[in-house]
């Protein structure tokens, strides 16, 4: 039976899957709070764990949540039904269909990244080909900004406001000792792509102390020790203090991680640290200077504390629209963000067609790195600026953020992992 | 002359030591605002970069400063004077006074840790041998909380409420993920005192999913590879993640720094990670558990957008208090914080002998160390849950925290440096 522009009556079936970000429960709430709204949608089921909560149907009853939760939702970072990294396999699609059909879900609402989107496109494709009336829609999210077709996701803005906020925070620090030149160290995530650490340059605010960071280096161009010291000597040349940002995923000419140096622990394993460590040694080993390592690590994708109310309002929209689209018939797309202005900044929010989106990256643009191949264009302002504007009022208590959790997950999580949690 | 309980004119000198705090600013603040108070005050020189400009009579004219300016050091990290780590020598005595006199200098007041606290002695001793009219009084200042006597530091309230809410943040993450146990390791400083670390254990919410961090490290317990890997197999048992925060500085029974494990790179040095590498390497290779770490760095002590309110606060008022006192004839002393109470929780504040701080250090307290030695009695939570409370409300512009610098310094950072910053 088809469904397209028909009212479909029945239940929706949202999950979370992937890294998490501190908007990806934001998201949760728009699909939450839309589908209250529409008569025909009657439960609300969170499946727990991404793809292993759905294959299992171990689902929550959302609607049975509080209130205070559900607004809570709106600041509290990590995956708030739980997350998972495994992939969709062809294999697996009966058994999903059959928790679909025992379940009445004909709402299917999946929050990831790309590979959330590729599962998306194949159930909903699955559902054509045996005829089940189900409407399908996912929900962009990721830290790395490389989906494809929109025009940002949701999730990067927060993680720049933080990086950049650190960023300035750290230069500050580096800039007040006067004993000695310093080489500080920033490393921030992006495997394959420069997004995050691109954004470090809105830390920068040239005419004052605070210019830094003087370095950043990204994945899309191939990093080389000896035109790094030499960076890094001719900005200690005027300044006493240099802070460089760099992405976990750098890269030499050969195409190697810039940490695999050859350093060998005594079992024969390559050495344990990470691009920073390599950058720190660099400087220290050469130029005889004092370097001194950040690691953000999980932090960066999690500090709610300090996200972009931009970015937490976007990602709201964006669980809006997808359950809007639905009831109007739409199925098997992704919803992107368009962007319509810079100043001032405004988005509209379509609809993307799966097969333009799954399995492609977005990597940073070429004309958006300065030509040193060590800074990012100021051209890259302009388009990054926007997105970490506003502050989210986080409520603390006893002095820390105060983040909900659903009081339906308990008894599933047992049931699940034979765990706590 | 001697200058006790006298009114004595003059000029007053304020200077910043040691590593920065996000307060650090907040009680040059202080100093700067209450010395405006009284009239025998004529100047406010502000020396920079600690002993150097106050040796070499770099000093800004803090009076001539803005008032935006002087209210936003109140949220401003970093030192804004500048800071420096070398020490007083008594052989600098003779060219200090020279300085001193030459600017009618007669309050000096120098905001910092253990060795600015012999300074203040030194120099406070060798004015009386010498009959020059000086009132010097210390205005404590440190991340680690380990100056003597002083109920707490001005510095550790913030970096705890930033590492706890991190902590809290990061769990959250690890908790999401539902396909592997995993391993999360946090690393914050503390080279000899174990203070940082056992504050994240105000992340704690028990009863709810988010009672992590599960273990923690800290120098003042000898750490076991063995036994460390026992706590962590002890806590996979009823939870899918471990929260370990390890303090950079823990050793092992040989009272070797437990990053100095063996591993050499291929120059015979040793190994380039820390403390949380390490660890991760031991989850790793011994339990074929995934481990991922994160270290906090130069962020904890600089993370001005997350201060403690009542730290800030409290640090504001060292440096009124350092004023007043000298005003009514203190010298050779430094302020420390006294507890009055826990619940209302309320301070005064004291002048202590600074024999009883200078050369000393405050270790964790041995009774607040849980039985196993990788986590915190409950007994630490009423010293330090009042440390954390309040937010300090930081303006934003373009959505990047606005930090202040003074107008004042770029001509003496020439001059000291012969490079712009």
């Amino acid at each position: 039976m088809g469904s397209e522009g028909q009212e479909l009556e029945g239940n929706v079936l949202v999950a979370q899957s992937g890294g998490p970000t501190v908007v990806i429960n934001s998201s949760l709430a728009g699909v939450i709070q839309e589908a209250l709204n529409h008569p025909c949608i009657e439960e609300i089921y969170g499946a727990m764990y991404g793809l292993r909560g759905i294959l299992g149907g171990n689902f929550i009853d959302l609607a049975q949540e509080s209130q205070h939760v559900i607004r809570g939702l709106r600041h509290t970072p990590g995956a708030a039904l739980g997350s998972c990294r495994c992939r969709f396999q062809e294999s697996d699609m009966d058994g999903l269909f059959h928790v679909l059909e025992s379940k009445n879900v004909r709402y299917f609402f999946y929050i990831g990244g790309n590979g959330s989107q590729c599962a998306v496109r194949a159930i909903e494709a699955h559902a054509k080909k045996i005829g089940y009336g189900l409407r399908a829609i996912g929900v962009p999210k990721t830290i790395d900004n490389d989906l494809a077709v929109t025009d940002h996701s949701p999730g990067y803005g927060s993680v720049v406001k933080y990086v950049a906020t650190t960023a300035r925070e750290i230069a500050i620090d580096d800039q007040s000792m006067g004993d000695f030149d310093l080489v500080s160290i920033v490393e921030v995530m992006g495997r394959d792509a420069g997004w995050i650490a691109a954004g470090s340059v809105l830390a920068r605010h040239m005419g004052t102390p605070f210019d830094a960071p003087h370095l950043i280096y990204i994945p899309e161009r191939s990093f080389s020790d000896s035109e790094f010291l030499a960076s890094v000597q001719k900005v200690l040349e005027n300044n006493r203090y240099c802070l460089v940002v760099v992405s976990e995923g750098i890269r030499n000419a050969a195409g190697d991680y810039v940490r695999t140096s050859g350093i060998k622990d005594p079992l024969g394993r390559t050495e344990l640290g990470g691009a920073a460590e390599h950058l720190q040694y660099l400087v220290e080993q050469h130029l005889k200077i004092k370097a001194r390592t950040t690691k953000l690590g999980i932090s960066q994708r999690s500090a709610a504390h300090c996200a972009s109310l931009r970015d937490n309002e976007e990602a709201f929209q964006c669980g809006v629209k997808a359950v809007r689209y639905a009831v109007e018939g739409e199925s098997g797309k992704m919803i992107s963000i368009v962007r319509e202005g810079d100043s001032p900044y405004a988005v509209t929010y379509a609809l993307t067609d799966l097969d333009e989106v799954a399995g492609k990256v977005k990597t940073f643009p070429e004309a958006w790195i300065d030509e040193s191949g060590s800074m990012i264009s100021s051209n890259f302002f302009r388009y990054v600026a926007p997105l970490i504007q506003g502050e989210v009022a986080v409520p603390c208590k006893g002095g820390i953020p105060e983040y909900v959790h659903f009081a339906g997950t308990k008894k599933v999580e047992e049931n699940l992992f034979q765990k706590k949690r």
